[in-house]
């Protein structure tokens, strides 16, 4: 057996204890009773302990250097993945262990609070849980910094797409937010506003719409399964890809769109490559591709002109309305889908404001994790920063202010940005899809998204990790990431 | 720190491990869809073999020693901790990894093609399946005898029930077997057969009243659930208590039946002692003592004239019947939930033929093991033996002869005969009770079974593994494990 198949025999034991933990962590999220979390974060933590323990074992820094000197035998897909398992090593054994079991404990235990806290529009109680996540957030940064010689809050950025630094991050979002605002006033003061969409929306219709749409874009029912969680969103693994939504009753756009990104995720991770189940190498690119992936499905196909329009008779199908009331029209459901406003919540913001959601994030999350804005201030921060970029207020309001997202209380920093990248990738990769498959509109309009997957399963899905987000831009569209092609989307849609 | 706290703290981590794989395996068997199966198997194995090498840790052998040597500076329960410790220390170190995980995997592929081959009702697709699961059962059997002085069959029994051996089995048996065929032929002579039950049994209904009688019988719904699933059971954590049901629009008694039994199992897990959460010691006692927690309440409490006529408006309620309808009257709903009759299916099976299709499984799986019965002869053997104490036959049918428990094919050879234990435990634990509780019929027909629940808290559930199962029916109700209680409960309820 060589340095290389030891290598890989090693990592699937260690892939598939993650996969037993992204099921957990889904149940934590989907399933579990509340009597159950104390005991659940203190077995997760176990789990994860155990999982960094078996990565960090140096058995697996001798079969790297020895793998790596038998490197002329490998072939692109064993290289890559080598290259993937070094990185992973490199991570985790930046680490201390007991750094990592309190990070997963801290974190799980301040997620299961924010549900309650944000219920209740309570900060106040989950300050100490969030000081402390910021506290084990900023020592990881540090400690993977200093082992990757990489800025802290640029380590974060790496776990999450490597290769992205917040120097390249800075000068787009500069960009965005000139152009934005401006912009912003343009279409508001253009807009033709939607005719209201009445109720009731009963929470049985919406699954049930829900799920049709799954179907038409692709999610594949006997590999993956929906449900219900406080925050939407994709989990599980390949071959068994868990996607959530959350119901209102007031209206079923949220859950609707919500399952359009979610299933964007899920697409991509049920299509990541057969062969490489087992392996880095055939995993996520990472988080900047992946919601590139999500918002492609979510903005550019199902917030579409073409989309909707096959989509009305669906939805009015599972609401029992009719084509004659002029508010369900395609037209009118286009225009609903596609209201842009100055709101709170970032996940149901329009796409011309979501980018202000995004840098305002990743601007505090930088100042939370340096220190210079200690967390009992994140209130009045968070709605300083809101004033200034979209002129709304959350004062008094934590919980559609700084608790609206589950992110920072679950430990994720340095993720928001991705979603805006991911938003300029969805404009890239869609407008190249475009020009290879000539007949893609009529196809959106006819409900038909096949050519549409088979393109990024070709291109992106079944790519997993064998190049970076930057060379898979530019093999696939031409260009390293561009924000032209966002920009122009949102002319063509809003102001043309 | 202590040895003993030492190996505390090492067992806590196994034990989080545990309630993980619990989950997981719940998972498996609620919520994964089909394409997941093949990855879960191989993660919950690599799972399932890191646990036992925890277990197998030489280090955890050195502390039993050293903490042996201490034992005069430990209370009862901790010394009882030790005793279980040691115990799953020896059976964990008598079985190779290669083979626990081979089972694990083994069994895991074979429960989920059992799926689908008992839907087709083709064994012979899972023949090779089960052969595999037999001998890798008899190596497991051979190897835990060898290492604890038993024989095969018992050293099986031992995993579920300690100290149960199959020479204390036979001798009850043996009197079952004199004893129901002849109290069965005088019941069906003399029984008044109930009047028809006709649908429809929507399953939303059923669902709702099953949810209501949980509730009624003490289940805890913040720290549980209930699903659906292939085969009704009780999986979790005492904190996280998961039982499931399955429906058949064709009538309700089944699951409703199915969920005052997993009920059972519930409160026991529920009602474990809570100081001892994440040690063997606070786990339940073995599979004969959970049983008869689960039969107390199907077949003592909800199967009695007094909880059937608390019940009878509920049930009129979910299915929208009236009183007035001599079929929904509660005598003739008791009648319906005791009408006895030969059947194929054990888990639909009346309090009285019930035992003997677990006299046949004890005896058929014996002889699967030491080799006297080849598998690919268990149809027909199963169909001389159903013909011979059921007087029914289930030739050509295998979906509801050897094919309908999945007990087998999930590798779990040695149960059978808790549960018939445990019907007799059931009726003695009943016994007991309604000495110490006066008013407990009168309770029953309102409904209100805190009273009953709070005396098996403090004499069975919160006692955890502090002692073993005949010490504790000594102990609560004066005398050992006695068939005597069954055999009067049965001539009470269907000869009085």
């Amino acid at each position: 057996m060589t340095a290389y198949a030891k290598l890989e025999t090693k990592i699937r034991e260690i892939t598939r204890l993650r996969e037993i933990e992204a099921i957990s962590g889904w149940d934590e999220a989907c399933m579990m009773p509340s009597g159950g979390g104390a005991g659940r974060s203190q077995a997760l933590a176990t789990l994860t302990s155990m999982i960094h323990e078996r990565l960090c074992d140096p058995e697996i820094g001798e079969l790297l250097n020895t793998a790596r000197a038998d490197g002329a035998i490998l072939d692109d897909w064993q290289l890559a993945n080598l290259s993937n398992i070094e990185r992973e090593y490199v991570e985790a054994t930046a680490i201390p262990a007991e750094l990592v079991r309190a990070t997963r404990l801290a974190t799980l235990n301040c997620e299961q609070a924010w549900r309650q806290a944000r219920a209740a529009n309570d900060f106040q109680s989950i300050r100490p849980l969030l000081e402390e996540v910021v506290g084990l957030e900023r020592q990881t940064s540090e400690a993977l910094g200093s082992a990757m010689g990489l800025a802290p809050y640029d380590a974060l950025l790496e776990t999450y797409e490597p290769e992205l630094r917040a120097r390249d991050i800075e000068p787009v979002f500069d960009d965005l937010k000139q152009f934005l605002p401006e912009f912003l006033d343009r279409v508001l003061a253009s807009q033709h506003p939607a005719e209201p969409l009445t109720g009731p929306f009963p929470v049985e219709a919406q699954r049930a719409l829900c799920e049709e749409t799954m179907r038409v874009l692709g999610f594949d029912f006997e590999r993956g399964r929906f449900d219900v969680s406080h925050h939407p969103f994709c989990g599980g693994v390949p071959d068994d890809t868990r996607i959530t939504t959350r119901y209102h009753e007031e209206g079923f756009l949220e859950s609707f769109m919500a399952i359009c990104h979610e299933t964007g995720h899920a697409l991509y991770q049920q299509g990541l490559p057969v062969g490489w189940r087992e392996q880095p190498v055939g995993d996520a690119l990472g988080a900047a591709i992946h919601e590139s992936q999500s918002l492609l499905m979510e903005l550019q196909v199902c917030r579409s002109r073409e989309f909707i329009g096959f989509a009305a008779p669906m939805i009015r199908k599972h609401f029992g309305r009719d084509s004659a009331d002029s508010a369900w029209t395609a037209e009118n459901l286009y225009r609903a889908a596609t209201t842009v406003e100055r709101g709170f919540i970032r996940v149901d913001a329009d796409e011309i404001t979501y980018p202000l959601h995004v840098i305002l994030r990743f601007e505090l999350e930088q100042a939370l994790l340096d220190g210079s804005l200690p967390v009992r201030d994140l209130p009045e921060a968070w709605d300083d920063a809101m004033q200034k970029y979209l002129g709304v207020s959350t004062r008094g309001n934590d919980a559609d202010g700084c608790m609206q997202d589950v992110h920072w209380y679950a430990g994720l920093f340095g993720y928001f940005p991705t979603y805006t990248l991911g938003a300029l990738g969805a404009a890239q990769w869609f407008d190249a899809a475009r020009r290879d498959l000539t007949d893609l509109p009529a196809e959106v309009s006819a409900g038909n998204l096949r050519p549409l997957l088979g393109w990024l399963r070709e291109h992106v899905h079944g790519r997993g990790r064998q190049t970076t987000m930057q060379s898979l831009f530019e093999e696939v569209t031409g260009s390293q990431l561009d924000a032209g092609f966002f920009k122009r989307h949102l002319e063509s849609r809003y102001l043309s």
